[in-house]
Formats: structure tokens, sequence, C-alpha cells
């Protein structure tokens, strides 16, 4: 499907609104590899797996799996939360002979697992187009291949990185040095940022293009980067912003400064797959005798409740605590600002919270 | 502690309201049985599960716990939702070398697993004297020895099975005949009732008592023995009353009501160690194609709202569909339910959903 901003434009512009309607997408299931892995491995049972958004798509995609696999083979669908490629359903993976994981990049390759990405079909140079009044202009007649060119770097999330290699040829065509790079063994492609890992924006320019829905990556990585200008380009609803973290911040101290009262500590170990960072939550145990470990996969505010301990520091994912935290009855917070909130580090050494390696 | 029924009713009688305090209860936690299988398997990791009502007590038992064990031994309390034996943290339990789930009685005995009963410090007769007026009387005069003594049926929960002897006892010293059984495998006491499972009360007598707190356990008693009157004697809240089905009925034939309108079903099959009806969830997946089968460990209307299916069949807690379905954005149904809602039994055959055999 292509886009015409023009004509979209046109009926009312709204692009800074964060009302846009979304663009259709259509996703590739590819069902042909699941039903060759059925029949590779003579599976009786296909368990599915999808993040949040697209769980609507699940009874589809069953549908047509069991229009074509062999009668007798039971297809699951996982209904527990997903959130990411650290978020597998390893109860349903264990429990089916081939287990799909819709919607992420690999974390860690697995002979068990098929992952398919789900590339989104939405263009991306319409936006990148307008994201340019963000970015240093190159000179007009700056020669291409020399070295004064602007230097921006660019990363996209997993949905869209089929289109990578198009959105640095379309900005190196545009006059810029595109400064890119892979990540840590967390990341699977080249460009990719997650929510919890900004690696691959560890380059050397001033300025970021964030092509990608949302600004749940692009905050994050401004704050991980605050010395980098974060540009986003959001093709899905039509946005075009640069990062600001100063809300984010405040919100953080704030809740650091909460924390500061605290005198008894829940420290939540996360049993996701991919979310556990047991050193870490067993040091902070161990160090403090006001500090408790709590075991659960899900954090959420009625479970930390139930406890009714002071703060909580939570070693797990870190987009919790900092997207969900406030609706906590009581401050959530990362290992560093734990250790800000006990004196151990001053509070200018704020930094956001990233995640690194598999399992 | 010993209840002073009269001191206390003198200040307001609160025993119809449900608003009377709870009392103080105070738990063994058993430590020393705790700390003994630590030094015995030379244990590194003791992991603690607590139902809901008690994960408050959790850092407390881990003070105590602490104090006493070797230096270097991780104490960690699962941050899961807890509902009954059948709710095992098997993560927590494959992970821990000792690990003790607090508050109800096995399902099935482990050598992995120690259970902790924690049973209740409170009086029960007390109540169980004014519960005396909802059964039949006793002729004054009856030979204890002779066959004419009304037959009651006495059942209680895990918490205050330490006193059923005694609650026997009563109430054979006032002219009763006490007609006891143990359920199914699935429960460990004589005369013990779960919330999902009634089969102690399979007994000869028109009334049976239940001692214990709450309605929830009385209430699916009541309906799985449609024929017996039960009568409450409520020793935690100092409520007497008599179980009605009423209201009960009619929200489960608004729910199957609502369900014949369905087109697409989500079949929900229960990830917990108790909870898993495997065979029931295929069956009905199998043989109605606008089914889906979803595996989640908690049931909770965020959940299932995602994947946006016109009605649920939860072949796991059958408690979770009764008394929270009213919560849920679409109508959730038990397995038999779901037959009425497709027309396979009628309305009028519509029973309590109970749970047997362990895993």
């Amino acid at each position: 499907m292509s886009r015409e901003p023009d004509a979209e434009y046109a009926a009312g512009d709204l692009r800074s609104t964060g009302m846009s309607l979304k663009h259709d997408r259509t996703w590739d299931y590819e069902l042909d590899r699941i039903l060759r892995a059925v029949d590779e491995r003579a599976a009786d049972t296909v368990g599915l797996q999808f993040p949040e958004g697209l769980k609507r798509r699940g009874p589809r995609v069953a549908d047509d799996l069991r229009a074509a696999l062999p009668d007798g083979v039971d297809v699951m669908i996982s209904g527990k939360p997903c959130y990411g490629a650290c978020d597998l359903d390893t109860y349903l993976m264990r429990r089916t002979d081939v287990f799909v994981h819709f919607g992420h990049s690999p974390m860690k390759e697995s002979e068990k697992i098929i992952y398919v990405p789900l590339f989104s079909n939405v263009e991306v140079t319409p936006i990148m187009r307008e994201a340019l009044a963000e970015l240093p202009a190159p000179a007009p007649d700056a020669d291409p291949e020399s070295g004064d060119r602007p230097a921006v770097g660019l990363v996209t999330t997993a949905q869209h990185m089929n289109r990578f290699d198009e959105m640095r040829s379309w900005l190196e065509a545009r006059g810029y040095r595109v400064q890119t790079r892979r990540g840590d063994e967390r990341l699977t492609h080249e460009g990719q940022v997650l929510g919890c890992n900004y690696a691959s924006a560890d380059v050397d320019a001033d300025h970021v293009l964030y092509v990608g829905g949302g600004k749940f990556h692009p905050l994050g990585l401004a704050m991980e980067h605050p010395d980098t200008e974060v540009v986003i380009a959001d093709p899905v609803n039509n946005v075009v912003s640069v990062a600001d973290t100063e809300t984010f911040v405040k919100q953080r101290y704030g809740a650091v400064h909460r924390a500061m009262d605290a005198e008894e500590w829940g420290v939540i170990f996360c049993t996701k797959i991919g979310q556990g960072r047991w050193e870490t939550a067993r040091e902070i145990v161990r160090q403090n005798d006001d500090a408790y470990l709590l075991t659960m996969d899900e954090v959420t505010p009625d479970r930390l409740r139930n406890f009714g301990l002071d703060a909580y520091v939570n070693t797990g994912c870190p987009r919790i605590t900092t997207d969900d935290g406030p609706q906590f009855d009581r401050p959530m917070v990362t290992p560093q600002e734990y250790r800000i909130a006990i004196g151990e580090e001053p509070l200018e050494a704020l930094e956001f919270d990233t995640f690194h390696g598999t399992w």
C-alpha cells in the first residue's frame, strides 16, 4: 500500500496531534514456514504467541493454519501478555511441538522457536522527508563523496527493519553520512533498537533519526544518549517530533525522592526468560536487611500492593518501571535509582536503565 | 485467644452485617520445620509462597528465617497471585532447594514442597452455638445412642481443620448425628471442602453445617447440593446465615443467555498446575470451528479483551468464572454452561462446576 501524504493532509492536518488514524497494515504471517515445520517435526501441537497489539489477529491466523494443517493437530494461542522477544511463553513453548513467536526479532536463536517478524508495510520515506526539517541541512553543493556531509545516526524497530536499507540509501542520496551499527547480542539487526537497549545508537553523530511508531523507544534513546538530538519520524502515526526527556526526567526524580523515605523495600526479580537480572537483585537483598526478594512474571500494581512494602526496585523490564511506574501506589525505581535513593550515588548520576545480553 | 461473645455483642451487634471486625489471628509458620529442611538439604535457596491475604506477612516470615538461616542462603517470596494448593508457583518451586507453600493443605504430596497449613486460632463453638437456631432441634430427651437424633453434615476449610474433631464432638454432645466423609483425592482431610470441590458434603443429611469464613465456599456447596440446606457458621466474621443460591443462579443464567449469541469462542486452558482440564478444552475446540484455545495462568478481563472474541469458556478454576465473571466484558461460562449455550443441554440442567483429581 502506498501512502499519499498530500491527499491525506488536505482534509485536516493531524500530524502533530497524535490523533491521526493509523495506516492500515497487513502482515505476512509466514504460514508456509509454520506448516513446513509441522510437517518436518510431525507435530501434534502448534503454539502461537502474539504481542498485545496483534492478539486480535490470533484467531484468524489459527483459522488459516487449521484449514491447512492435518487433522488432529491442535493449535493453541498464548493468552499471557507479551511485550518482546524477552517475553517468550515458556510454558507453551515447552509443551508444543512447533512454537511460533510473532512480531519480534530473535533475542536468541533456538531450534524450537519460529520467529515471524511481521514487518510493517507502511512507507517510511514520506515521513522521513518531513523529518529533514529537524536535521542539519547538507550544503546544497556538497560533494557526496566528501567528509563534509552532516552525520546522522539511523535506528528503527524490528517492525520496520525490512526497510532499513531503503532508509539509509534515501538519507545518503540527500547528502547525509549515515552512521549505523549493530548493538550487542540482545539485538538481531544493525540499526535495531529495543525499548530496553539502544546500543545501536552509539554512533558518531549529534543527531539520530528514529524511524518508527510511538515515543516509547525514542524517549529511552534520548535518555540513554543525553547529548544526542533524537528526531522521531513516525510513519505509523504520521508525526515528526524531537524527543523531549524533561517530563520523563522529572518523573524519575519524583520517584527517587519518594523512595528515599522507604524503610522496607521489595526487590523484584522478573521470571520472564529475557528479563532476569539475578545478580543485581540478590546483591541488593544481601546488602540491605530491609529488602525482600519478590519473584514474579507480570509486575502489576495489584501484585505489589499485597506486600505493603514502602518502595520497590524492579530489576526486570525498565519500561515497566519508567512507563507504568506512576500507576503504582508506591514508588518503583530502577536498580541505579535505588542506589541514588539510599545515598550510594548522587542524584545527578541518574541514567536510563538499559538491559543487555540474553539468557 | 478465647472469644467472649457476650462482651463483643454488647457494643453493637454487627453479626449479620458482614461489617464486624475480623478477629485477630496469629499463625504458626512452622519455621523449625523449614530450617530443618534447609539443613538436611544443605539448601542455598528457600522459596516462600503465600495466599493473597497473607502476602503481607511474607517479609516478616523472611525476617525470622533470615535471622536463623546460615549466611548465604537466599530467601525468595513468590509475587504471583495464589488462590489454592492448585496454584503452586512452579517456577519458584523448581528453582529453590526448599519450597514452602503456606495456607493450604496438600493437593498432592511432594518431597519438594513443605506445606504449612496455617490453622486459624479462632474459636468455633460460640458461633456454632448461634447456628443451632438454623438446624433441626434434637428432641430434648432423645437417647444420644438412638437413631432418632437429627443428622447434620459437617464441613470446614483447611484453615479450621485443626478444630474439626472439636466441632464434631460439640455437635454430638448436643444431640446430633454428625455425618462426615472425606472427598476425593483433591482433598486432604475428612470434612474438608475447597472452593471447587464439595465431595465431602456428599453425606446422608438434609442439613450441612459449614464452619468457616466467607460465603465463597458455602455458596458453591449449596449449588452443588441443591437439595441440602447449607447453614453457615462464620467464626471469622461472626455471622450465621443460610446459603442462598438464587442470586447466583440468576447470574449464571444471565451469562449463559448472553453467551448464546456468541459466534466466536475463546476456550481457556489454565496452565496453573492444579487447574488444567486439557481434554475438556481440546474437545470443545475440536468440535467447534469457531472456538480457539487460549492458554494462560491468570484469567483476567484485560487478557481476554485483547482477543476480542464473543464469549469465553473457562476450563480452569470455576470460581473465576462464577465469582469474577461479571467483571469481564464478555460472557464467561463453565464447560457445562457452554454446552447449554450451544444447545447441547437444557438450561434446567445447569449445575455448579466442580473440579476433581489433582495433576
